[in-house]
Parts: C-alpha cells; sequence; structure tokens
C-alpha cells in the first residue's frame, strides 16, 4: 500500500506567541525554527511581519530551512486593492517561500466584525489570494469560524474555501478558532466539505483545546481527508491552546491506522527528538514541563501502581502503549527496585564510572537522588551535579579546595552625576590546602553597568582559585535558570547554571535554596568541581 | 424529547492517586469527596480497602454522600473461592453500597501476567460479581485492557464481559488501561459490544490520556451507546492522566448534542462551582493550576490577539464557544503588544480608569507597552504594573514617596556552631514628603532559616512607610516568579511578584533588570504603590 503524504505546519512562533505571558525574542525565534526543521515539520509559520518588531526582525533575517517558511497575514481589506492594502504589502515584503492569510467564512464574522457585505468578503478572498499566486507564492488560506461557519451557512463557508481555491491556494484550512467543535462535527463537516468538491489533499485543519478534544479534532479532520495539520509544540496558543503537534507526532508516527497509511517529513531518526523539542520550548518559555504529557512527559512512562510495575519488569508491553525510547523518552518504575538500580548503573557508565552490579552504594545513591529530588533538586538537565553527587558517595570526589565564607552585597543609590545606579560587590573566601585566599570582585559588562550579585560572586570565585586556576579559566557561565520550586511544604529557588569551556563541553549544575544567592552558589562550587575532576586536577 | 441518564463515576481518590507523587490524606480524601457530592457525580471511588492504611482509613468513616461510594479491588484469585480471598474481603468489609472489581479481559494478560487458564479467568469474574450481588452490593466490572483485549480476541474479551453482567452486574467498564487506543476505534469496538447483545445502558468507559486522547475517547463511547463515564478531577491519574472529568462536564453540559441527548446528576445551580472545585484539587496537591486547561483555566477565555480583543469587546460569542460565567471562569483581555487600543481602553475602564476614544495619549501608551515590553517587561499577567504605567501617562499617580536607597547583603560562614549558615540583611532609606525614614531588616522563617535577600527588602521596604504604614500591613507577597529573559550577555531578569491582602485580592507586579535585586525591588514597589491607589491613599 503506497502511504499518502500528510503535511504538518507548525504556528509555535504565530499562534502560540498569542498565549497569555509568552514573547518569543528573535533569537529564541531562531532557535525554535532551527529544532523544528531538524524534527521535519513541513512548514514554519514565522509570524506576522509587520506586526510588532520582533516578528519584522524575525523576518528581515529569517533562518534558512528544508521546511517552507511562511508568514502569516490577513486577507486584504474591503475598499482597496491588494496591491494597495500596505498590512498585505508588510506580509509580502517579507519574502517567504509560502504566505498564510487569514480570513472569513463565517456570515455572522463578516457582517458584524467586518461590517461589510459577504459578497465583498469573497473578493477580498479571491483577490488576495490571486495576489499572493501572482507574486509567485505559494498560497494558504486560514479559513477562520469555519465549522462555526458551515453550522450557520453551509453555502457561504464553501462559497470562501472555493474562492481561495480557485484563485489558486495551495491549502484551505479549516480552523475550528473557538475551539468548540467536538470530533464527530469535525469529521462529518470535514467529510462533507470533500463531497462537495473540495479536494481532501487542499484540505487543513487547525483546531484549538478549549473542550480537551484538539488532538482527536485534528485526526477526525484527517480521518475524513484533510492532509494538512496545523498545530504547536506542547499545545502553546492563545486560551486553552492550539493542538499539539507533540502528541500529533507520536500518534501519526506509531499508532495504526495512521502510522501505516501516512509518510510524514518526520523521518525515522529525527522521532526521538521529540522529548528533547518538548522540552527545549520550556526551557526557553522557563516553564516547568507539564509531566504528564502524551508521549513526552517525565510521567508519561512512570508506573507508580505495584501491580503495573511488576508486570513492566516481565514484559514492558503490559502497560506501555508504545515504546518510550521511540520518542526519545524513559521509562521510570519505582526507584527501590532492581529496574531503578540498573537505570542508575547506566547513567554512572555515561559518566565513566564503572560499578558492580550487586555494590550496595548504588541503593545508597538512589536514596540520596530522591531525598534531593524532593528538596527541589533536578537531576533531569544537571547531568553534572548529579556525577558529582554519585562520585561523593562512591568515594571518588578529591576535596579540592574549601569555601570558608562569602558575602555579596547589592548596593542602589545616586552617583556622582545624581543618577541612580546598582553596585554589586562580592566577596569569596576559599581554603586551598593549608592557604586562604580572599577575592572580591564587582560586575559590570563593558558599559559599566551592573550585571548582578550572581555574576559579582561567580567572578570573585573564580579570581583566585591558587594552582587550580588555570583549570578554570577557560570556562564560563552562559546560562542561569531560576525557578520557583515547592521543596516539602516550602517554596525553595532551584537554579541551573550551564558552563562552557574552551574545549566546546557543556555542563549544567544545580543548586536549591530559599536563598537565590545560596541556590546559585552552590550551582557554581559544582560548575567549578566538575571542571576540576574531568580535567583531572589534583586533589 | 426525554433526556437519557448518564452517570459519572469519579475516580480522583483512588485511580487518580497513582499519579507519581500524589498521596492524598484521609482528610482530604474526606474533603474532595465532599466537594464532588455538591457538584453532583454518580459514583465516588474512594479507594482500595486494605491496600494501604489511608484508603483503609477513609473506608473506616466514609463521609455520607448522596453520590454512591464505591470501594476499588479485584477479582478473586484462582484456586480459592471468593468467600476465603483476604484480598476480596477488605474490599467488602468496607461495607460500601457499591463495589468496583478490576479484572482481566485481555487473554495476554490472563496467560502471562497472572499465569492461569481463560476459563479460570471467567471463573474468577462471575464468582466475584455473584458475591458481592449475594452480600447485596451494586457491582461493577472494571474490564482491564478490554480494547487491546478485544483486538486481539474479541470472543474472549466479550465472553469476560458476559460473565460479569450474567452474574448480576449493574454496570461492565471498558478500560483501555494504557492508553493507547485512538477515538474512531473505541468508538467502533463499544459499538461492536453493544450489537453484541450487551446493552448500552450497562456499559461504562475508563480511558487514559497517553495519546491526549482519553476526553475525546470518552466522548466517543458515549456516541456509541456507554453510558457511564469514569475519569477524575483535572485528569489526575498515573502516566498522563485518566479521562479529565471537569472537561467532559463542562461539554457534556454546554455542549450539543450532548447537552440535549442527557440528563447528568450535576444540576444546572452546580456547574459554575467546576472552576473552583478545580482549583480545589490543585490547592490540595500544592501544584499550581494549569492555566490552559479546557473551561477552568485561568487563561480559557483570555483574548491576547488584538484582532480577537476588539470583536470581544463588540460581542464575546465571536471568540468564546461557552460563557465563562456558565463553569464560574471569567474573561480576560490582557494587555499585550499585539493589542490595540480598544483593548487597551477595556483594560483602563477595568482599573477604574475612563479615556476619551480619541485621547491622543492613549497611542502614546501603547508605544511604551511596546517599548518595555521590548525590554523583558511582560503585562500580560503583571496587571497591576500596566495599571501603574498607564496611570503614570496619564498624570493620575501621586508621589506617595521617593526610595532613596537600599542595600542589601547575603553573607554565609560559620555561625557559633560551626555550621555554615547563610545571613540577609536589607537596609532602605524612603523620603515621604519632607521626611526621611530609614528602615532594616533580616529575613528568617520561624525556624530561624534563611528567606533570602528578596524577603529581606520586601520586609525592610514594609516596616516603615509613615503615613502609608496603616495601608500597607496587610499586604503579603504570595507568589514570585523569575525568568532569564534573553541568553547570552545581555540577558535580564524578570521578576513577576503576586501580591494578596486582608480583602482577599490578589495582583501581580512586574520588574525587569540585568540584577535580580533590582528587578525584585521594582517589582515590589509597584506591589506597593498599586495598593496605596487602590485604597485611596492621600498624595
Amino acid at each position: 500500500m503506497t502511504r499518502e503524504r500528510l503535511y504538518l505546519y507548525d504556528t509555535t512562533l504565530r499562534d502560540g506567541q498569542q498565549t497569555q505571558g509568552v514573547q518569543f525574542s528573535t533569537a529564541e525565534k531562531v532557535q525554535i525554527a532551527r529544532a523544528l526543521d531538524e524534527l521535519g515539520v513541513d512548514y514554519i509559520e514565522g509570524g506576522w511581519p509587520g506586526a510588532n518588531p520582533t516578528d519584522s526582525e524575525f523576518f528581515a533575517e529569517t533562518p534558512s530551512t528544508r521546511a517552507t517558511m511562511t508568514a502569516f497575514g490577513m486577507t486584504k481589506r474591503a475598499g482597496r486593492s491588494a496591491e494597495n492594502d500596505e498590512v498585505l504589502a508588510a506580509v509580502t515584503n517579507a519574502g517567504t517561500p509560502a504566505v498564510c492569510l487569514v480570513g472569513k467564512s463565517h456570515d455572522f464574522h463578516v457582517e458584524t466584525a467586518l461590517g461589510i457585505t459577504l459578497d465583498e468578503n469573497l473578493e477580498n478572498i479571491e483577490r488576495s489570494i490571486a495576489h499572493l499566486v501572482a507574486e509567485g507564492r505559494e498560497a494558504l488560506f486560514d479559513a477562520e469560524h469555519f465549522f462555526d461557519g458551515y453550522k450557520a451557512n453551509p453555502g457561504y463557508a464553501l462559497a470562501c474555501a472555493r474562492a481561495a481555491l480557485d484563485a489558486g491556494a495551495r491549502w484551505v484550512v479549516l480552523c475550528d478558532t473557538n475551539g468548540g467543535t467536538l470530533p464527530s462535527e469535525v469529521g462529518r463537516i470535514t467529510a462533507e466539505v470533500i463531497a462537495a468538491g473540495i479536494p481532501g489533499d487542499r484540505l487543513g485543519i487547525h483546531t484549538h483545546n478549549d473542550t480537551e478534544n484538539a488532538v482527536a479534532n485534528s485526526l477526525a479532520a484527517v480521518e475524513a481527508g484533510a492532509r494538512q495539520i496545523q498545530g504547536t509544540l506542547n499545545g502553546l496558543g492563545e486560551r486553552c491552546g492550539n493542538a499539539n503537534l507533540v502528541s500529533l507526532i507520536g500518534t501519526l508516527r506509531l499508532k495504526e491506522p495512521f502510522a501505516s497509511m501516512f509518510e510524514l517529513g518526520v523521518a525515522d531518526d529525527a522521532l526521538p527528538r521529540l522529548t528533547r523539542l518538548s522540552r527545549l520550548l520550556d526551557d526557553i518559555l522557563n516553564r516547568v514541563p507539564n509531566k504528564h504529557a502524551a508521549y513526552v512527559g517525565a510521567s508519561a512512562f512512570a508506573h507508580k501502581a505495584g501491580l503495573h510495575a511488576s508486570a513492566i519488569l516481565k514484559d514492558p508491553t503490559t502497560y506501555e502503549h508504545v515504546d518510550p525510547a521511540s520518542v526519545g523518552n524513559s521509562r521510570i518504575v519505582p526507584m527501590s527496585n532492581q529496574a531503578g538500580q540498573s537505570n542508575l548503573r547506566k547513567r554512572l557508565v555515561e559518566a565513566g564510572i564503572e560499578v558492580d552490579r550487586d555494590d550496595k552504594r548504588l541503593a545508597r545513591i538512589l536514596d540520596d537522588i530522591k531525598d534531593r529530588e524532593d528538596q527541589g533538586y533536578s537531576y533531569d538537565t544537571a547531568q553534572a551535579s548529579f556525577e558529582l553527587l554519585a562520585r561523593r558517595a562512591l568515594g571518588l570526589l578529591p576535596d579540592f579546595f574549601e569555601v570558608k565564607r562569602y558575602r555579596v552585597t547589592v548596593e542602589r543609590r545616586k552617583n556622582k552625576r545624581n543618577r541612580m545606579v546598582t553596585l554589586s560587590e562580592a566577596v569569596v573566601v576559599v581554603k586551598i590546602g593549608g592557604e586562604k585566599m580572599m577575592s572580591v570582585s564587582e560586575s559590570m559588562d563593558e558599559s559599566g553597568n551592573d550585571q548582578g550579585p550572581i555574576n559579582a560572586l561567580a567572578t570573585a570565585l573564580a579570581k583566585d582559585l591558587g594552582p587550580y586556576q588555570s583549570y578554570i579559566d577557560d570556562m564560563r557561565l552562559v546560562d542561569f535558570k531560576v525557578r520557583i520550586t515547592a521543596g516539602g511544604t516550602e517554596a525553595v529557588t532551584r537554579v541551573i547554571i550551564d558552563s562552557e569551556d574552551s574545549a566546546g563541553r557543556r555542563w549544567s549544575t544545580v543548586g536549591v535554596s530559599p536563598n537565590i544567592v545560596d541556590a546559585s552558589f552552590e550551582a557554581l562550587l559544582d560548575a567549578i568541581t566538575w571542571k576540576l575532576v574531568r580535567d583531572g586536577a589534583p586533589a
């Protein structure tokens, strides 16, 4: 059986950005676009050129991608030509190979929200799409409120879709803009649209999660014949979010009847990137990843029930619908049992530490990790801190130096020119061998602006480490993430620091404390210690 | 048209408790059971008597409910009678009016996991259910792995269901235990089961969210004829969770065809309790509620896109599929750089500030917001800071006081008992009228543990504000979120602070700076200033 091509259209950078509290920087947009491209989506909707400075900046230097880069906009307004609509011009001027325009398809919205005639709206659709085609672009039409519109006035909704297709649109996308349509209705209406003569391989589906059915609605449309799905990473999007492309990709690639029916742009070897991609977005948004997310959640393959856990050890298919490794995720079974220990051994080997299968210290390390995770630590990303914890328990961690004390001060006051300025200063006292070393630092960037207490502390700590100084000179702090998390009953601060050295190595460390400075200092210390261990500094 | 009865079965207290990290106390179980009963679910599954101390304790003093209290257990084991199975005895001894027993219906599991014959399993089902019926209980049978079992061996899966029904079970519940079945398949198999002679009004559906389709799967089974839905509050449950009863109740009560087809135990006047009930569970679990949850999320009716926001102002049905008030939720029209002037005016009106439609200052405020959002500010959530920004631009913000300087110190060193401890101290100098006030504070919790520099600063700032002191005495800082907004060397820190007062008001403020202390201080100042404005403090 030949598999039909099914297209994935990502709108994380546009509709995803409609989420309350989400505002990507241009650099973040580029980073996300690259990761989407590596995964293998077919279209990347980068934003609305002209709508805001970030989107305009992104399109001024669009990253080159295998995926079709797409600019979003709206159909021209009534009373002017497509050529003379400056909102549309900003969109086409972005120069992307594809352009997606949203337009009305619900009579009520044409008359109430736009206040124009039904014919004027048809003309706006037709002329705008024709204009894109004349400019040599691939044109897509997002038919806003299509399902509500179809229920109210099926003839008019279909006329809007036809106007776009007849003008040369590659795709007409049926949008459930308000997210209120349920799966059977999406399936039925999509089938009726196809029966009315609009080919399924030119139909897309765009759903929202307002009834928690965005994924099911997308699948229902595909089962009815639509061949493009629009969605976002982790279901980001306005209100309750858009269809979650991460869940959809898992299902479309791994579950029948879809896996046998369709060919996707997401290749076999790209699928295990799914979990990392999902977490990348959360990292950028500084959000706690949803542990219970389908396929990619940290708990998606966690088996707490005793009966399930023991069956899993006999045969994972007893309680798992897919193999966690297929999407780059992993199984979690209760820490205390045998499987937990073999997982741990595997991680230790990855860090270059060999431990016997029956070493009693494995259980102790597991207990340690569990205790610390209860306090708010997280070793999923902070691989370097995990390694130090294990080394400490195994007696493989030298005492390089001891921090006797530190003090950091932040002061805000008027300077000589009567302007308010902020100054940070840090003092660190360490003991190396028998010797005490004291360093002081303030932290400024090139323009003389204060960079805050954590930077001052990092600079002071790295300023004079005596015999170890040469080992850390090429280290730099490249990322710093702060999260307030619950440790037991109290809120604590978790700091994760990413460091890099001149060899291009990058490592993450974690610190936890009610005090953000303390948490940061702990992560800084781990970062330095890991570097000393890895480079074989003498104790 | 007579509406058919559709039954809701809540398993938050049993299957919900299988979630990683969830362990209800007995008191919490009672609290949740009461709230579920007020909402109007038909069955409350309280736990597995005998499986753990909490569940046994809960059943020792089960709260009296209108809903049918149900104990959960498993069918008797092979080689002993139902009367002599002590695991089953613990369940029946709980004395609940209904008992739900899980048993196998997938031949592979019978032979692999249980290691017994297919006939022995049928006998276990039949004898266990007959035993419950003989004891005068309402009996339910959870057919584990039913869908996978049906696909592998339909005859045997059906025989298991029939064995339970013939023995007198009120309900046979088709369980998608591994969560891997997709909606069309659930619909098709449920229809086939009914066609095979098992009445729909004795069929229940129990789904999991491993493909993000648990809600859709439940709806598909109901459309095919099943008349009981099992689920949990907020979709709590092992791995990716169970079907979310909150979303299902919203849809079943408010959306067609369900609203006209079915009668639920959830009464008209109970539906607006839905949002509060959902948040109650998060409160008990000490979790941050999912803002994007269908129907009940804080952002479920938040309209960020400028085009949407202006249409919403004309007619809410343009971008809302149901009225937020119907489920006890409310609409949010947040500020963002994508919002237009009408959105801005609407926000100002909500803050008690009337501005003419053609006031030139509206455009200036929008520019201001855009500029500041480019610097890293975010006014979507920080409504109070937005309000202050607007008031300042409109000349409506009194100068209550001026901060002349502050200093905060964090010191880590050994205490008298030779233990490393951390101390934070803050000094704040403000000028009120002509008078200078200087306050100093350190920040400790009840156990004498340092709470960090931000807390110290907040305490010092709120310690002596002279004539304004009485206005802020009842304020407290309830949440504190930190985000690094741009990577690399230009990283800035964004701090969002949530404050609360004794009137139960809650407001959010934002601060941005390369220095986390500075950013926090800015947000703190806004929090206090907003309170002074709202309470009408004299300038």
